[in-house]
């Protein structure tokens, strides 16, 4: 390391749509991509040239994936830290982003002391040891708050709005492992920068707009419809994250603006969902990028090519076929790319695709966007 | 068919480059990708489901790979349409471009025959039975003429530039196989058309400048630096050859620019070199009209994205390692595209990846990606 990227194999933890969409970068680049995730022919089978079948944290199928591949990396949180730095101890075999890093984003307390310590800007947070801390928290935070999960939370899950000691106690009982309580953030709108770490080097993406519902990622407009200023301050302050995590890769970076300030939400050290607009929107994707920074180059350029829109293909029942209907109405549009992640099975909300528009009026794209995802339905 | 596109699966004969490719367009889609070829893990195995490692006449292999696909295609010339008639026949699977347009196309005069009979511009020709058909074919079609193999040349193998009779007959004795004769081109420059054939509608991409040297495919610009009359004619040419020829799928349709005419010089039922620009030049490249044609579906849009060249990646040496060298020089550019396609040995002029920049102006273009591309070297 460095060696040719074209002569370079990379094996991922998880095999996700992440990891299927790291798979599609890879090809055209030369770089053969392995990958270890439990459920059989998983999302990213199609794409790489071989599946580990295995949990997780298996140390014995890790240490074999590790010694087949040049690098090591993880798409998904559910990764061990502590394995995967035995794993690196025991083959040389290097882990990017580095073990340390998942640990931190893996608990949200960690996470924010963290980012605090290294004078970032997060929303006040108070750590729940008991139910007797919860009067300190509302004097301090306010109310209402929110009481989050410390660890495996995602898309929302995990995260309860309270509005007194009472409702907190509650949510307490209710919620299943550590939690912390968060100052209320009434956003102006949320941010992401999608960061890049090479070797030697660091950039971002242009700042993208996220729009949530239910907590869950539903578009992703860039550039985001904010002024310039907080723009700027949103891309300096993911290159401090940057700065402060090292390692190499590409990562996720969630940030509310609040009155002309921007505070960082939550840290995701992968490629992520607000960037699945690169694909289309520059000429070197977040996957290509974490693909290149893991092997040991720097960041390739992360210039706009086009404003783009991505709506997110969610599920819409509990449990059901996979198929997708009506795909002609994203097909025949002109601009439109569908990227389809080859799950077998819906579940409600579920992220089963996405759609990228790219043209010229963000407003024109989300527009078009929404219509044709609209318009998607799943086989009965 | 025509079922939903992201629960279709292609089956293809060929896993070179082109089929690797039109792996990397189908995992978007939701499309699996099944191939054949005699290679083990050829270049298209880490973007495909599955390789079925057998000839490509292998009729019990590719009535397998037929059973389990929606429909068959071809990537390369070396597939026997004969037996692609006798495996549709006997499994029922759709072959897409049809049987009939791959035996026309393997077989240079009778591909010539069949475009002249359709009304469509083509050089003059003679057919060659013997060397004593010689003297009148060079009364027919001057001197210099050119002997062609009429089957199993390609990037210019087999063709022999001749200035008399006698020099034909010498060459005739050496040519392996039936050959014709064709008038000498003195061409302004050649041209490229890829088409699009749906199941109800055709379409070309914009004409493409295609730059040969040693007749070997170097460079593609596009658009094509000739007068819009000439790109229309091109197009209007290339959508009368799918007309003729029927059947679904993409159709690389390369011509000649002569007098302000233009000549149909040859026919590939499948993506072409000349079309690989469309991946980041279009919003819809060649690979995946290809699948969505042959699935049955109608083309998509094949506007221009941006202004592209491309340059092929030609191997330098007759036999070592298939191993690339600086490839930070491509890495770096900020809208220069690389794509290996992951061979093991580099053989001279063999085609090992290619490069593609996108903007604005095609002479800078050329400029940059024949230099990026000139920086790159094997490893010895």
């Amino acid at each position: 390391m460095p060696r040719e990227i074209t002569d370079t194999t990379v094996g991922v933890v998880g095999g996700g749509q992440l990891c299927r969409m790291l798979g599609e970068a890879a090809a055209p680049l030369g770089i053969e991509l392995l990958f270890l995730d439990p459920t059989p022919r998983a999302p990213a089978h199609p794409v790489a040239v071989e599946q580990f079948t295995a949990p997780f944290d298996d140390r014995e199928a890790l240490e074999e994936l590790a010694e087949r591949s040049d690098v090591l990396t993880y798409e998904i949180e559910l990764a061990d830290p502590d394995v995967l730095r035995a794993v690196r101890e025991a083959t040389g075999t290097p882990v990017h982003p580095h073990p340390e890093t998942l640990r931190i984003t893996k608990d949200k307390l960690r996470e924010k002391r963290f980012l605090r310590e290294h004078g970032l800007p997060v929303p006040d947070f108070r750590s729940v040891d008991s139910a007797d801390d919860l009067d300190e928290c509302f004097d301090a935070l306010g109310s209402p708050a929110m009481l989050k999960l410390r660890r495996g939370g995602y898309d929302g899950r995990g995260n309860v709005p309270v509005d007194s000691p009472e409702e907190a106690r509650r949510a307490l009982d209710e919620l299943p492992g550590d939690v912390l309580m968060e100052e209320m953030i009434d956003f102006d709108r949320e941010l992401s920068a999608i960061g890049v770490q090479g070797p030697d080097k660091r950039d971002t993406f242009p700042v993208t707009e996220t729009l949530h519902e239910e907590e869950i990622l539903r578009c992703t407009v860039t550039p985001a419809r904010t002024s310039q200023q907080i723009r700027a301050r949103a891309r300096s302050v993911a290159l401090s994250v940057l700065e402060a995590l090292g390692g190499r890769g590409v990562f996720g970076i969630e940030m509310f603006e609040r009155d002309g300030e921007v505070l960082v939400n939550e840290i995701a050290p992968r490629p992520h969902n607000s960037g699945h607009w690169t694909i289309e929107g520059t000429h070197n994707s977040q996957f290509q990028q974490h693909l290149r920074a893991v092997a040991g180059q720097p960041p390739g350029s992360t210039a706009l090519r086009n404003p783009a829109v991505t709506v997110n293909i969610l599920g819409d029942r509990d449990r059901g076929p996979g198929g997708l209907t009506n795909t002609r109405s994203v097909m025949d549009h002109p601009k439109t790319h569908l990227h389809w992640y080859g799950k077998r099975e819906v579940r409600r909300l579920r992220k089963m695709g996405h759609v990228t528009c790219v043209g010229h009026d963000v407003e024109e794209l989300k527009r078009t966007t929404e219509s044709v995802v609209d318009s998607l339905g799943f086989e009965s």
